[in-house]
């Protein structure tokens, strides 16, 4: 027996005991006074973190589900988006749009790379009649966060392309003011930087997205926003049965963040990324990704030479009680990737780096620890 | 203070403190074989609730969610489908299927009766190209349970259609042996009969169903059952990241439901319906259903004359504690409707009919309660 295990995956998350105890209030009517209060004030707090005024709407699935949402609800069939593709999640939100009908144009980006907003012009002068552009905003699958994101919008902007933005993995962990950087549509789950278990997604829309949502029935009932709005106006409900219990712990964990301070919050992030990356620097480990895209929320690190990845996060798990990812597809074996995502504190930082170091250690990476935690400790203390 | 309130509703429904508990457990990795275990299991046990050896599936979604599953896999557009509807949720499940471009063939139902195998017969003997036959087996709206159903499976399948059926509200709380009554593809929800937090759908999938899923590319990415047959079958895993916490919960309470016995579970909610039906028939209340349709787990009540519905479950819910719900759309204000799912042992059903009987003699249906309770004796001293 021992502790639970340090949950270090690029979502889900360790979560709150906070918020685990909200997840289990007693059950209420979700057509009642209770329910109403409750989702009002969800959606007033998840707005604030959101940066934005738009409407919001939280939907009972996993962040894909959002993502489902945002292609069955804005383009018609055969109507153009341009989607950068340098990972799983790229690929991922260009084939929700491919089901639904979109003309997708693929932006190749290299793995561990980002796209640019001059990449994006290019192909827009190209494609005058783009309805949209949609950019995945950090690559869960790669590390790797699009850092011309704001100049990406602008150029959307410019020539008349709704600016979609899944931001599944990092909302709440970067930089992201939506509305000052003109995101149409912008997209979370609540099992990464929001510190919240899975199953809801989060999706905000602007008044430049309703003008497209509104020229057609929906293409999917349970993904409709026409509908989420009508019964957010009417009644403050959702058109379907939520899940109750996950509101309350959503609806404690935005809490939980505004207490702390959006601005904070989302430092923490940042400086815990600077501690990982410090150390595994120093510790001599490469990272998967190129040094001016590289993440705060998923760091991925390239394993040692003579070491699998199936070893190494097996040792680390099973000695060390700490649990990382590997790599999808191609990178299976070959990167290992931290989640630095939601409950960031010193503690999991200390933890997470002095169990790698041991693990690699053990497995014949000899003795880079103690120079890598040295390299931490300013941004430990700085917490 | 008070009580937490004790939610007689068609879902979600009152969940165990030991479902509850294992909802908290620490969180786990959804790609690593914790959750594998944990997955195998629900299907398992889930496949014995079912009484079913065909594939199934547990989505984190609503209820509504697993319609729209069936509706975007099993039909290309254009294609037949027979629906009857007769309230809200028909209406709901023939939507779900026009959505995705399928010919739905509505069969008009009066409200408070059943859909007969020779109204079907009929339609099928017209219609000989329909693709399937999909019936809600409660209409949770009327509190109305389709008594022919078996018989219904026989001449869909006699006509070559696939029979799909939406269990939602009723899955557990009455006879459903899916494969002894030839069902195709069978939807419920966690959040009614289960005794589960809402938030996962379960659908089954027969070995016909798959022969038509398998024609064409799935219309929905998040509800795409090749998908989940792919994860399922090569990791044990789902293709989006599930609502884990609810797993937890779902697990639990399926084998609380196995310990008890399905038998006995089926059978409390059929007592319990018995003990209502006998304490409001003594009431002098009416039912909204006919009887020979009346369902087991939505007992539909109309209002007495002179009380309204608002003012009633007004009154029940702030003074006593109890919290029934409404009716849908044109009933609004002339039904009640309380939901005996899930957690039914005499506890719930002597405070929902004591405290309903003293609301309503406060409102001036006066002096009923006695002999109704009298009239439920019986039923509760079996339990």
């Amino acid at each position: 027996m021992s502790l639970p295990q340090l949950i270090m995956l690029p979502g889900p998350t360790n979560v709150s005991p906070r918020v685990y105890a909200a997840m289990c209030k007693p059950m209420i009517n979700h057509r009642g006074a209770e329910f109403h209060q409750l989702h009002s004030r969800i959606l007033e707090n998840a707005k604030k973190v959101f940066q934005t005024e738009n409407d919001l709407f939280v939907l009972t699935s996993s962040g894909t589900g959002g993502v489902e949402c945002a292609a069955s609800n804005f383009l018609l069939p055969g109507e153009k988006i341009v989607v950068p593709v340098g990972g799983t999640f790229g690929e991922r939100l260009a084939e929700a749009f491919r089901t639904y009908g979109a003309n997708v144009i693929p932006i190749e980006v290299r793995m561990g790379s980002a796209p640019t907003a001059d990449q994006i012009r290019e192909v827009l002068e190209r494609e005058k009649d783009a309805k949209a552009v949609a950019v995945v905003y950090n690559e869960t699958s790669t590390g790797t966060t699009v850092r011309d994101i704001q100049r990406i919008g602008e150029v959307a902007k410019a020539s008349g392309a709704l600016f979609i933005v899944d931001a599944i993995s990092v909302l709440g962990g970067d930089d992201l003011p939506v509305d000052k950087w003109g995101i149409d549509v912008c997209i979370t789950a609540s099992q990464k930087c929001l510190a919240t278990p899975p199953g809801l997604a989060l999706i905000s829309v602007s008044r430049d997205a309703w003008k497209l949502a509104e020229r057609a029935k929906p293409r999917s009932e349970y993904f409709s926003l026409i509908k989420c709005r009508k019964f957010r106006d009417e009644k403050m409900e959702t058109p379907f049965t939520p899940a109750v219990n996950l509101f309350f712990a959503l609806d404690e964990a935005l809490q939980m963040i505004l207490e702390i301070g959006l601005e904070r919050w989302i430092w923490r992030h940042k400086n815990a990324s600077a501690a990982y990356y410090a150390a595994f620097g120093r510790m001599g480990l490469s990272l998967f990704a190129e040094e001016a895209s590289r993440s705060t929320v998923v760091i991925a690190i390239n394993m040692p030479q003579g070491i699998t990845a199936k070893d190494f996060r097996e040792k680390l798990r099973t000695k060390y009680g700490v649990v990382v990812a590997g790599g999808f597809g191609s990178l299976k074996d070959s990167i290992f990737r931290i989640g630095n995502m939601g409950i960031v504190t010193p503690r999991e930082v200390l933890i997470t780096i002095s169990s790698i170091g041991a693990a690699l250690d053990e497995l014949g990476f000899k003795g880079r620890l103690g120079a890598g935690i040295n390299a931490a400790l300013p941004m430990v203390s700085e917490f």
